[in-house]
């Protein structure tokens, strides 16, 4: 592995997680591969989010692993932390618990389910970023 | 939909695509989901990325479609751009035009394998953001 290319411990990967508030979820679908931006919160070791009732609830809940990434990008540096895992919809008790986090949804729409990853797989990378064509860019 | 959603025009998906260089693919591999953050250049209508050998360019080379998100976050408002097309590997000839975009790997490893989606579906919203609980968060 390149120098500028570390991996990040897996409490380091946590920290991020916390730190974030935002992620794309992937998910498979009749062999087919979707993705879409979801607000999660962290909640003793799981990532928790709300959705609506729809073909990415169904998908998600059929005992397949998800995918879910979230990164964060600097002028020098990117980390991006994957997590995959099984996504379970909580019970309308451990739900209401769920308001207690952050994650109240960014946008006001209907998504009444709330659904937890539990990470069986966590991977995080820091890179150093090299850019030459910035340079040669207009800059806002 | 609500009010503070707006699904962008399919000219301002491109714009948001041009405008950025890094973004996170999602793609199946023996019925399980992955995702991978990577640095994209867009080329004709196409999305070019570098990748090295291995699982991830046999699975988006196998003829499914890949899926793949952008995102803009700032303060108030959030755009994210979601395209899913079949990838292709380019030719060595036209990698090489590749190598006229600004696709230079942000991180120095070997990534031999140029990659283009054409993408057979596009969708882009817009959010306005409400973050209550922003207030009570600890200010960096």
């Amino acid at each position: 592995m390149p120098t500028d290319v570390a991996s990040l411990t897996r409490e380091e990967c946590w920290e991020l997680l916390q730190r974030e508030e935002f992620g794309r979820l992937a998910y498979g679908l009749d062999g087919e591969t979707y993705i879409v931006p979801i607000n999660y919160a962290v909640d003793e070791g799981r990532l928790v989010f709300r959705t609506a009732e729809g073909s990415k609830l169904s998908a998600i809940l059929r005992g397949g692993t998800v995918a879910f990434e979230i990164d964060d990008i600097g002028p020098e540096w990117a980390s991006s932390v994957i997590v995959r895992g099984p996504a379970v919809e909580l019970s309308e008790e451990e739900a209401r618990w769920a308001d207690q986090l952050r994650l109240r949804p960014w946008i006001r729409s209907e998504k009444q389910h709330v659904v937890a990853i539990t990470p069986t797989e966590m991977s995080g990378l820091r890179y150093r970023l090299h850019r030459p064509w910035r340079s040669m860019m207009p800059q806002p």
